[in-house]
């Protein structure tokens, strides 16, 4: 299959690495050019633009952040500057608004749109191991079901809305800042106690919560391993604002989620920008006196 | 083995019925003589009161909070009042003031005791299946291990000193409180934006999130089933009680406690003592208008 | 002197009315005539756009959020659409962002600009009877004066740029959402021990809390009285969410502020839109069952 | 009239001199004889016990906590041993629990009871400009009425149920704790804006918040004035988990309580027992970088 790949960070890199592995003709594009030219090497095209990449039939973006998304479908040279319309499935994370928004653009340019963003850090987009959260039209989830098979391990289908999706995606990471936190919150408790963090943790993993979250993120803040970071501080509040946006624009109260977003500012407030989100562990163990 | 056995409720009946089956033989005491019974004609011996029951070696106490516990160690007729001292196994989720206390005095009597709380819920109990997690010195909890066994799929040594396993099984169950509140905040999200409960939980308990607790209570918040309760409110809020007690002792801010014991007060005032702890679900669905 | 006045709502109505009764020239505008021509009777000239009104040396602008103030001042007809500069007072509370921008852009007009928020209700604004909150340079506050003069009881100068106008005026609402939240947690816990809420209120107010801030709002929550609004919450909501965009852009964890913009959210899912923003009493009174 | 006065520390000592000042024949007792002895070379009569002291038709009593009062009243010596009964005036600052069984323990007694804890801090007391919030039987605070004269500027009656004094003055010193966070909040949010906490200060105590507690402790956090205490933290936090007591046992959520209770937690955590109960608009500040 012919795919249009753009972004190629640290995931994004990983993903189309996987893609090209798996058969596909794939075509990159990336604001700097030196990271297209390692996927040359592994035998991908290298596009002028965006736009170019949407020769192909499936164009997939992995990018940082809403603006990154919106100059790459919206800008010069973008998505919707193409001359033919294109399938186009945003991996990012990203709002609802602006999910609802690439939708409707898309269709109005004769065009689809599949959200579809992906849980997993750069490790398991390495190994192909990444969960795919899908949803769009059961049509243009059927064409992308190859691409989703060379990333991830499994997907989900979660409607037709695209931004159904992004919502499912926004819970999840909301609901790892939730586990982060309420771990740290124990482990401060009991080792002011007397309690090894480690033992705590190996309780509570062999038990009721033996799930792969508890289990990375537990062992970071046992280890107090916040640097270097597999995803920052700063990317994290991006994210709990976002969620943030979704519960104001639907009038839902989150208290849990106020909480993480005012420990992911108190953590880049005293902590800097390179911190791995994990780190609010540490503000809650200075809370309590260090 | 030897083993007296002191509080029948809904646990400790399941438990010291798993204790005859193994083929230890066991003396029960309960407050109300009926449920006492029962176990008698499974097998059981009864005693006409704690001291009595603490003529065996081990005394395993299931109670239903730390007052219960007191009037069965301190009480006319307790555990202290027996001619001879023995080890005292407290199966029940208290507080860590009372399990030091307790510490203090079975010493003090020449006698042991072993914190050993257990987590699961009565199903889990009846099939032998809880986790038990113990502490104490290593002679005692060695001298527990075939009651342990005989009750649980596994159990775990925290340390020696016995309020660490109090420490461990408030943290779980505050741990689990947590978990019920991010679900509900999440899918009272996901439902105002179009996104069917058990969509939600499908992806995030079929990718990071795989563990029983957030299956079990992800269910009961889906189906919105508190009632008839397997762990009411009030006691759900005895357990938060008990770890603010221990966070306040230690200068511990637990931010995320302080929220769920607001959330159980709204519970009970709204709901009666009857609703099932996960029945905070309610409340957050109901101040996003329902 | 010569004033253009833009934004003719409950507020600015009052304000406008203020300063032609003091003397000035007035040139109104506002988005719908009506109350344009209300002016008129008054004594004032109406012009046909903002730009129009830009003529003065001096255009104030009283306007409901930053969009109406962007239209305004960027849009067609807009005050940076005028033949020649002028200096804007926008009394409005605005985001700080929006604030630095308008700084700006007056600057490169050769303008001028000052933010001078209100604190105050329209009852206070007819009575000439508000509070100026204004910052800028010195010179040109100095020009202002006699604006603020005629529409306050008094008026504070709090700096050179013009966005700390708007932080204090945000920090002030935020206050006051404090406030309410307090006074109502503080009334539903007397009432539910047997104290009523109006003698709550009289001891606060009688002795350490002798502010009107106390005074009004303790009132309405004694009254229960939410409808009309003086002051709506979603118009509270638009404020607090100012507020967490400061506070963001500043790295600030502000836990209360986030309690306050989590109730207003229930409080408009559960009562909808026309509530004043001291209603979220009524939510914190049903979550103790009423 | 006779007075009994049990308690002199530094509140004890200025009200117990006032009444002296006032003409009244007082006797005191204090655990520690030192203050006594200081007193009595006022004029004061110094009694060897409470029981001693209630020989008086009144006995006032002012002390720490909870336990101190226990002490005093079912203690050897206590109130309760006295020959003959007494009218019980408490103007410590103590939980609903203890007030109703004081209540109680003196109507069985033969005796009587009044709630009257105070407003202000050690130099109100001195200077007899104490707020005092009394609630008891009618005929009982007549009685009591020239005491309060001697005291206060101003005295509250707010029913017959002794408790709900206790209530009025739980409330109020949680308002005052809101007040203190909010200011740090809000002064924190400007400051790392570039506004002086003086500017902001000025503006608020200038216009809406024109009360003592905004001026006296808003000066305390710009002046970051917190050791010698005034109110240390841990009395914060014993009065904080007194109003948590009442709020648990009446079923009312109140997440700014909840709020306080943890910032008090952390203050000590960070600063030691010995610092203002202000002193939590430091943790403010430290949590968003200092």
């Amino acid at each position: 299959m012919q795919i249009g790949f753009i972004g190629l960070g640290q995931m994004g890199s990983a993903i189309a690495a996987n893609l090209v592995a798996a058969g596909h003709e794939v075509t990159v594009w990336n604001r700097s050019l030196d990271k297209a030219t390692a996927l040359a090497a592994a035998g991908a095209t290298v596009a002028g633009s965006p736009a170019e990449a949407a020769a192909c039939p499936i164009v997939a973006t992995m990018l940082a952040d809403d603006r990154a998304v919106e100059a790459v479908v919206f800008g010069d040279g973008g998505l919707l500057a193409a001359p033919q319309p294109t399938l186009h499935v945003s991996l990012s994370t990203i709002g609802l608004a602006l999910a609802d928004r690439l939708d409707a653009a898309h269709a109005a340019a004769g065009g689809g749109y599949v959200s579809a963003p992906v849980f997993g850090r750069p490790a398991a987009a390495a190994e192909a191991k990444l969960f795919v959260v899908a949803a769009g039209p059961a049509a243009s989830l059927a064409l992308c079901q190859p691409l989703f098979d060379a990333i991830g391990q499994r997907s989900f289908h979660v409607g037709d809305r695209p931004s159904l999706a992004n919502v499912v995606k926004l819970c999840g990471n909301f609901a790892i800042m939730s586990v982060i936190e309420t771990l740290a919150e124990a482990m401060t408790l009991g080792e002011k106690h007397g309690l090894p963090k480690a033992a705590l943790l190996e309780v509570l993993t062999g038990s009721l919560f033996a799930a792969p979250v508890y289990q990375n993120y537990g062992r970071m803040i046992v280890e107090e391993s916040y640097r270097p970071a597999g995803f920052t501080a700063p990317l994290g509040l991006k994210d709990m604002s976002l969620v943030a946006d979704a519960a104001t624009a639907a009038r839902v109260p989150m208290p849990i989620l106020s909480l993480v977003r005012d420990r992911l500012l108190a953590t880049i407030a005293r902590e800097g920008d390179d911190i791995d989100w994990a780190g609010i562990a540490r503000v809650v163990a200075d809370n309590a006196g260090g």
